[in-house]
């Protein structure tokens, strides 16, 4: 890493008129008084008028440029203890396991204790930072893309699904992928319709709290998934997270099932509608839900890793104008995923423009913004004009799982008559029919 | 009620010709076979060529007219037991409880045990059906509108919380205002905010399962509701449903923190961040929390019911195209709330257009797609970003009541800066400050 990542314009000639490199301690005037703290590096879409210091405090600080009066260097910081050890053996005995970077904090080194993260993702340096690791599995870490999750999207699920699909040939036990807590779970849910009957486990793993902090989730999180993709005896698309605030489980979710369903705590994600696939502990995996698929039959794996990324997700509101709904049409969209109140409603002259839509082509499908329960169009009046107006209603599944697997359906059908055949289908556990009344 | 409410078209004369009315018992030939059930009334919205049939499952079945080959009635209804009894004593010494009826299923009455519900909504009535009510209060039903509450919105309001304004000048010791249960959360953050400081209980009330099936938790609901908005010593604005999934609680929770969070079960409100305000059992008042306002100062109520419509919400999703945020200027429209994703982000080219969104002078706002925790744009360079384009974080904010709160603010507002101030304000109990880090 330059000595001076991130830090570019009047940011960059400041700390180099003062001679301040990452990871030096700086007191610096600002118009409230004297601030002491580390440098720290700045990364995607920084500004070049901001100077970051890390306080003692632990929280960080950013200073405008131009209202500095000046600083002066406490102390040098002190240049990375990374050495990485030998490693002793080459534990090909070990089962081998694929870790696939995209961004995020996890499976970061935090440089000159700045707090500052970068990926760490060379196999010697994953196991400096977690020597674990080397007990568990032969990892081979490869950096696939380096973005923040709130930027992934439709195309890197391809690229990502197609990267997984060519690992079950090369042999590997598993794959871990690291992201962003963000979108982790939209994540999940493209790869788990794109990689469905894959043989082996694909965990996906994040962290809710940078690895600079004594809080953080991230090693005891790649630890868990590593372990799960190495040894679980079951196969699929999962997500594993912090299971409560503690350090000493690892929740596993089903890829279409799961949610972040807290900004900040470290057990932020939650299965929806249907129990845990099973819960990773230091002691190994319990908890094994009964239906999941067994380890090692590949007869059925047929990647479909593309995408059609033009599929809005709208949620319903009181007062939603029927217009939001028509541009979606007019964009050129060919899905719309709508998050109704309660059972499944929309306004009736949202119905009209759903409508609308749905007779120039488009597969306009119906899904809760309870998140909990499932949708039924047979039981008011409403539904039944949705369903008059070829509206699809989704069962339990959740609206970002619905709004992926749209986007996946359109990808990979010919037809939206197709897509909205898959649409009702239950591809990979994103949904559960209900038993319809006698 | 007319004998055929509800049908017309093609279906009205079907059932002229066989001679049936509502609540008699048909047999018909249909496709499938005999099908036997109680000829259910049809409400708004309905069709002309459906009959609804009510089977002894306790289900309704809707049957193409086209489709069926004849009929035969087995049973006539039985004619409405609806005689009110008379009302003894004047109870003139209870409290006064306005009933203001909005729609949905509860305080109604099932006709002909057909299952179909229409507003029971004279105070005979009520007292025919939750002979309870009589001995909690002296309640004056009211019926304001009756729509179904996804067709509720911003002008409805209105309405509303200028009946409920009045009712405090006229002596009322409490409101309950009935309604549908899908936008049953929005309307109770819209009467927090134009109601704030209102001296008595408002409560708002709905039920989850029809007062025709075994299960209903309207009656219950609505004892529990007329007893707190008659009885309570705190006032404010609560939504009253079922506490768990048995009879014995009913929950009262602050207006503007609860949202449905389940389509069907009973228990299906909740409320988010915060503890519930109260719990009624038929034995009194429980659990009340401390910092509710004491019922009885009128002093600072200044009701404040306009509301202005042209605000949208846009959940952000990955992929979504920045031309959904740039048509929400395009409509003419002055607010709009995002709901991000974690902390409150969104994607590189979505901060780009509610930038321009935020300069062209509308009021942008961030809540979290998580629902639990709270938004904040200081921690990542993406939230720094979105601060620095003019979006406005909303703390713990659920994405519903900022929706409505943004309506609130522009319909009271001279100016957009005026609102965003009021945004930022806890007016209801919207929102609790995060403790900035020393």
């Amino acid at each position: 890493m330059p000595e001076l990542a991130g830090y570019r314009g009047r940011a960059l000639e400041f700390l180099s008129r003062v001679k301040a490199n990452i990871g030096d301690v700086l007191e610096t005037e600002t118009e409230w008084g004297t601030v002491t703290g580390t440098v720290v590096p700045r990364y995607e879409y920084a500004d070049d008028n901001h100077l970051v210091l890390k306080l003692k405090s632990g929280y960080n600080v950013g200073l405008a440029i131009s209202k500095l009066k000046g600083a002066t260097i406490k102390k040098r910081g002190e240049k990375p203890a990374f050495a990485p050890p030998e490693i002793s053996n080459s534990r090909a005995d070990l089962p081998k396991v694929l870790i696939l970077g995209t961004g995020g904090t996890i499976a970061s080194r935090v440089d000159y204790r700045t707090g500052a993260v970068s990926p760490a993702m060379t196999a010697e340096e994953l196991h400096a930072l977690i020597p674990e690791l080397s007990d568990i599995a032969e990892v081979k870490p490869e950096i696939l893309f380096n973005i923040l999750s709130e930027n992934i999207g439709s195309t890197h699920w391809s690229k990502l699904a197609t990267r997984i699909g060519r690992s079950v040939a090369e042999g590997y036990a598993g794959v871990v992928v690291t992201h962003g807590t963000d979108t982790l779970g939209y994540t999940a849910a493209a790869l788990s319709f794109a990689l469905q009957n894959v043989p082996i486990p694909i965990v996906l793993v994040g962290s809710q709290r940078s690895p600079d902090r004594p809080s953080s989730d991230a090693t005891q999180n790649l630890i868990g998934a590593v372990s799960i993709a190495a040894n679980a005896p079951f196969s699929g698309v999962f997500v594993a997270m912090h299971l409560d605030e503690s350090d000493d489980g690892i929740a596993l979710h089903r890829g279409t099932r799961v949610r972040k369903n807290h900004t900040s705590r470290r057990d932020a994600f939650l299965s929806v509608g249907v129990p845990l696939a099973a819960v990773w502990r230091p002691s190994g995996i319990e908890s094994i839900a009964q239906d999941l698929p067994k380890r090692g039959d590949a007869t059925r794996f047929r990647p479909a890793t593309r995408f059609d990324g033009k599929v809005a997700l709208l949620k319903f509101y009181p007062s939603m104008p029927k217009e939001l709904i028509s541009f979606v049409g007019r964009m050129g969209y060919r899905g719309l995923i709508i998050e109704g109140t309660g059972l499944g409603h929309v306004s009736s002259k949202d119905i009209a423009a759903a409508k609308a839509l749905a007779r120039e082509g488009g597969l306009v499908c119906m899904t809760s913004q309870c998140v909990n329960g499932r949708v039924n169009l047979n039981v008011y009046d409403t539904g039944r004009d949705l369903l008059r107006a070829g509206v699809v209603p989704l069962e339990d599944m959740l609206a970002e799982t619905a709004l992926v697997k749209a986007m996946w359906a359109l990808g990979n059908s010919s037809s939206v008559a197709e897509a909205k055949k898959l649409m009702l289908e239950n591809i990979a556990g994103e949904m559960t029919s209900r038993r319809l009344p006698g």
